[in-house]
């Protein structure tokens, strides 16, 4: 390989990536400067039609399929060719970023381009062929559960569970992709020689290290819960307290619970309960129903253990005849590592390119994971400004954002020539 | 006065009563049986156009004020006489019963009919008018605080703030009645002589002591608060514990504080947190705002003082730089008594029906309450099955809704006669 003059001759069109970011930013644009694309609304049907017609543009072939996943495919080495895939998702939570997902999508295709333009101009020999995908639902803010598109395409869940999923208000993601044009028809593509997820880092550690890219290790364990408590609504006023069944206190403890499981490890342990829906949520009416949503991730899959037995049992002892606490989990994902030859060859790019890189692990979820089930899987990080992620105030320079997308071209180009 | 013959004489048509009420509890219907007709919604709008036609029907003089208050008027001793009033409210909570309000809406109706007959018979010579009244938001599930109609026609509260209240989705009361039609420029009725208001009891003691009529002697003292809790939203994932500000950690804190102060007094004092609003509410994002609302009631004021120092105090310790929580006083209704002669005519007027009747106190607000700062009022109950309210299974059985209709209208013509 002669990878110095192979990385400067991939060259992604930082310009073109920087207006399609703002662009995709004016799309479902929040009064603070954020964005809410919740999966398959009405704003994520507007993103999919921007990513779609300049898929077209670019004389790429599109294929979307049953549950909306969007696929963009070069032919580089002919039609049999196995295919290299890099992309990430255009939902986004109510009040999220510009960046989580967007980037992945937008640096994605530009760095497709990017090596085509070098195929084009007869730089290198590809024997693979290279796609771009939006998934669909990664998220889960609107459906649960989160990376939905990509588990579907991974074999990990059947399409018709994916396409039932219901949100807050009834409404299917079936539904949902129907009145948006994105319940697709079209056959995914297989044959997938590997995946490269090119992501914001959410997280503070590179900012913190002063690097420019992120080698990602593996996965955190996350280990999520929904507890349904059922109490009885009754006037606030006149009902005695021993005769109110209110569904608000267990949860109220079980909000404290998960937070007391990471003091228990110094903070290393991280918990959560980001979602809490109360029934029928009245001033004046005890609390009838309560649906909370609790999270625990970990490196150590002992501490996790430790943390949902604690929480279990918490549960257990909370519930009761009148108010009963039904605890269901409803993900379970091990600690995990992505293949060691994509980060090996992600980390020698890097270098190739120019910038020095740190190896650490994703503590969130990402369509990465799922698509290790089906091909060598990896990411790339870069900085987010003080750590922040799932806030309008999400940020990441345009120099980095420039420099992931120059080392996601290079590590393609070398991924397609084999 | 020769009350039993009067009384025998002032019949309420109790099957057009329960025709009517079940008229009413179709209107916003349900799935489980009970009615949710928030103020000022589209709901509200179709019960008030049955009402208002109903008014209209037997030709009464029908007025709709400012704020959406309709009353109808019987001119039974001329234009100028004072006005004896009844009346209660249709609005309901989320997931509210048949009964609370509409009962006492449709009741007053019947028993002003009821008192016009007699009198067009011959029977009493009247020397005051009589109206009845729905008054708006009763409830406060929409729009906060909660007796609002009738705390504008009382001069507690100016016209303009009551309009300006907004519900959760930034819609303001004087927009919603616009809407329905129900912004109305009528003055409305002065030279209130006294008001008396039927309610189901919504608690348990009639049904305890085997009594059909409750005779209610003063309301409890209430406070209640709205907590603003401000941290910030974040990546449930890759943020780390110390760096998060969640808003939802106090939130619980103040849900077990609530509880912990009627666990104190041995449930005698009343408390309850009944909405909390989490934002951006998302399984993956640690909360960034939470609005919660704290209730406190008791009889005795000095209890009640101590439980709200309290827990003005546990707010106080829970606000950090990080994560401020500011605790704000929305409601602060002293305990306080009806009017002595009312309750006295109330308690003799049941007897000569025929009923045995039970003094007790109101815990929940009423119309009647903000009443008393313009006239003599005074509240009639009737049992409540196990004493459930603010829920759709809330039911009177057709024997005590006669029976306090009844009742009501021989009060009321004792009162137009003087």
């Amino acid at each position: 390989m002669t990878g110095q003059t192979r990385e400067e001759r991939t060259t992604v069109d930082a310009d073109r990536l920087h207006r399609g970011l703002g662009d995709l930013a004016a799309i479902g644009r929040t009064p603070g400067g954020g964005v809410c694309r919740l999966a398959a609304s009405h704003d994520d049907g507007l993103a999919r039609d921007w990513f779609r017609a300049r898929l077209g543009e670019e004389g790429l072939r599109v294929a979307v399929d049953a549950v909306g996943n969007v696929f963009g495919v070069a032919e580089l080495a002919g039609p049999d060719a196995p295919l290299v895939l890099t992309g990430s998702h255009l939902d986004s939570q109510p009040s999220g970023g510009r960046y989580d997902g967007a980037y992945g999508v937008l640096a994605g295709l530009e760095a497709l381009l990017a090596v085509r333009r070098r195929t084009a101009q007869g730089g290198g020999k590809p024997v693979r062929n290279l796609g771009v995908v939006s998934w669909t639902n990664e998220e889960g803010a609107r459906f649960s559960p989160s990376t939905l598109g990509s588990a579907v395409f991974a074999g990990l869940v059947d399409a018709d569970f994916a396409l039932s999923r219901a949100d807050g208000d009834g409404v299917t993601l079936g539904a949902a992709l129907a009145d948006i044009g994105y319940r697709g028809a079209d056959p995914p593509p297989r044959n997938v020689a590997a995946y490269v997820e090119l992501h914001i880092e959410q997280g503070p550690e590179l900012e913190r290290a002063g690097r420019t890219i992120g080698v990602v290790e593996g996965n955190w364990g996350t280990v999520k819960y929904v507890a349904d408590i059922e109490g009885r609504a009754a006037h606030t006023g006149p009902t005695p307290m021993a005769a109110r069944r209110d569904a608000l206190l267990p949860a109220a403890e079980l909000v404290l619970c998960c937070r007391q499981m990471s003091d228990r490890t110094g903070g290393v342990l991280l918990s959560s309960v980001g979602r809490l829906d109360v029934q029928p949520n009245s001033t004046n009416v005890v609390p009838g129903r309560v649906r909370l949503f609790a999270e625990f991730r970990a490196v150590d899959p002992t501490m996790l253990a430790d943390a949902c037995a604690r929480f279990e049992a918490k549960a257990r002892a909370l519930s009761t005849e009148a108010v009963p606490v039904a605890l269901t989990r409803t993900v379970d994902r091990p600690p995990g590592a992505f293949d060691a030859r994509l980060r090996d060859l992600i980390e020698d790019t890097a270098k190739a390119c120019g910038y020095a890189s740190l190896r650490l692990n994703t503590v969130a979820g990402h369509d990465s994971i799922p698509l290790k089930a089906v091909c060598p899987s990896a990411m790339i990080f870069v900085p987010s400004a003080a750590g922040v992620s799932h806030h309008e105030s999400e940020f990441t320079t345009p120099e980095d954002l420039a420099a992931g997308a120059q080392v996601l071209a290079a590590t393609l180009a070398r991924l397609v020539e084999g």
